[in-house]
């Protein structure tokens, strides 16, 4: 929360909606669009800090639910935070735990105060509340911490996506007067999440309520891509885009599917984090320039060729399709490991050229080129 | 098969039994006495090659029966080979298949011919001669060849073992005779296997009949570690000292627990493989040079020192014993990874530090003191 000269967002082209910015904290400059792979427990699936940064990524994503239930808050304390902990000297984005709860654990009762719920381990009973999201950031010790928020399904009733607006807002003061006390000696952001579900009214409300309420350094959207028709996903941020303030990074949480990502850039949104890379990695789907494959498949069982030919990580310039199928097929570790590298490399690499095009005023030319190579999956 | 100028197994230091010695192949130099992490079916579970190359190991052991499997000779032939398919550059040790399928296949039947048994993964009737095994390792392609073996129990009665003598050297020269085929063009080598289970006259004449019947470059030491007491095991390398040819590789195969391998040196073995490290690595359990521990253990939930103080390897220099036990109970696929990494480390540095106290003639010494700091598993 202290202010540290340098420190700051800084959008340094910007091409119809599209934006190329510059996130720079304390720990490390990130440039943007950006993907950041998710180290849910504290690792990146299956992937050392050396090998996520040998992907090109800058920035990881935890999540405040299950560090909290392991390793605990303790732990992560008496260790000297996550960054300590696991080994990763970049910035460290830290979710609350809001989406965790709504969607991993049993819910006991949602009210003003916070969430009662069963964990999804034990079953044994806890609580969130905003409050106790700071409490948990804090023993995190992340560089951007995302305040709790009530995040209901995408195709929610106009009745509980008006609840969870509201909450959240009633949530982001809390979080912040908590936050404040917490991360006094330290550089640590905290956002809030816009929420609204598919509601257009709602989402501007939400919106403008949430900067009423601060001068935030950057945008949190939540509540989308869950469950909700792709089209309303992305008219949800099409609703946003006009309101949100030009100086402040977007990030649009949970999203990181290609084409999803290439759209929301699009309109406007400068951040990505989402598991689909590794969860995919980890069961042999691989992310290609043409759509993404089950390498798993027969016909790759001789093929000598590289996962992705235009790709450029640690898997496709050492294997073959035929090598990685294998080490599938035989449930080899190695599989998962490698698959995981591509998916991250790939996603990191598509922001990479993706800011490329917006640097040189050509985003739209290079979407359509995208595009044009993309097939179903096969 | 050809002769290659530099090629060879040259004694430069011994120390009583042990030896210091380097093992020249076309591919690499290995430096003995040293341990070969075992890559069962292409990859050193959960490790790349260069992982593998990190942690100092110059020798990889792959296992033919289980790549006949999957991917079987035809997927590897079109590879180019093993080498080319997991990317190792350096020697490759493949084995017979003689162990496994005495081990892991439902045996149909043992005749002079081969053997007949179902795979262990789907049942179906296969078959294994001692032409068959050097058609699989001529599809592998690695740098030495190991002799397809009856390969009975360490406590196997003297008619089976006696069996299992007579007949791996009727398979030897079989063996011989296709490989000179095969490897006609390579500068591969074969080895034969001496058997002779835990009766020092059938395993002396199993030595000697093995001598004579060829000019071997290396010898394996087959049957051991496979049930029988540990005395008994060290017992028959007592036997074989005498008869083994001094200007020879030994290699004890299947043998990797750190104590055995000290013992076994002492004894002249040079080559050492085992699936221990990858094995107790996957599981939790860490080679330390205080012996072996449990890395999930409660106690080490709090942790912040090294899995081991000693140990030089990336696990060790990264990360805390509170690190991977959370990764171990929260079941993040890199704890295995980091600690299976961390033993094949702890096994060659062992060995290196062997060859170090041999070379400057304090190997008693030095395995003295290695001995007075063991204690029973923690």
């Amino acid at each position: 929360m202290t202010t540290t000269p340098g420190i700051g967002f800084e959008v340094q082209a910007s091409d119809g909606l599209a934006r190329a910015g510059e996130l720079r904290l304390e720990r490390g400059t990130v440039h943007t669009p950006c993907f950041m792979p998710v180290g849910t427990l504290g690792s990146v699936k299956g992937l050392t800090p050396n090998d996520v940064a040998g992907a090109g990524a800058r920035i990881i994503l935890a999540n405040a639910y299950h560090l909290a239930l392991r390793p605990g808050s303790e732990v992560l304390r008496s260790a000297g935070g996550l960054h300590r902990f696991m080994g990763w000297a970049g910035p460290l984005l830290t979710d609350s735990g809001g989406f965790q709860v709504f969607s991993l654990a049993r819910i006991n009762s949602v009210d003003d105060e916070g969430v009662s719920f069963r964990s999804h381990l034990d079953g044994g009973s806890r609580k969130i509340t905003p409050e106790i999201s700071m409490e948990i950031q804090s023993a995190i010790g992340g560089d951007i911490w995302m305040a709790f928020d009530q995040c209901p399904p995408g195709e929610a009733s106009r009745r509980v996506a008006r609840e969870a607006v509201d909450r959240s807002l009633a949530w982001l003061s809390r979080c912040r007067n908590r936050w404040r006390t917490l991360a006094a000696e330290s550089s640590s952001w905290l956002w809030p999440v816009v929420q609204g579900a598919s509601f257009s009214d709602l989402r501007r409300e939400s919106l403008e309520r949430t900067l009423e309420a601060g001068d935030w350094t950057g945008i949190g959207i939540g509540g989308l891509s869950v469950g909700e028709p792709r089209e309303v996903t992305l008219g949800m941020l099409d609703v946003l885009a006009e309101g949100l303030p030009a100086d402040r990074p977007r990030y649009l949480m949970g999203v990181g599917y290609p084409d999803d990502m290439v759209e929301a850039v699009r309109r406007g949104v400068d951040m990505f984090d989402c598991v689909a890379a590794t969860r995919n990695g980890r069961t042999g789907t691989a992310f290609t320039r043409r759509g993404h494959i089950n390498i798993k498949g027969a016909r790759f069982a001789d093929d000598q060729g590289p996962v992705d030919l235009d790709c450029d990580c640690e898997c496709c310039t050492n294997w073959s399709r035929a090598y990685l199928r294998h080490l599938f097929v035989a449930r080899e570790m190695l599989g998962p490991r490698l698959l995981s590298l591509h998916n991250i490399r790939f996603l990191v690499r598509l922001m990479e050229n993706v800011r490329a095009a917006i640097q040189s005023g050509r985003f739209d030319d290079w979407a359509r080129e995208w595009r044009s190579h993309r097939r179903r999956p096969g």
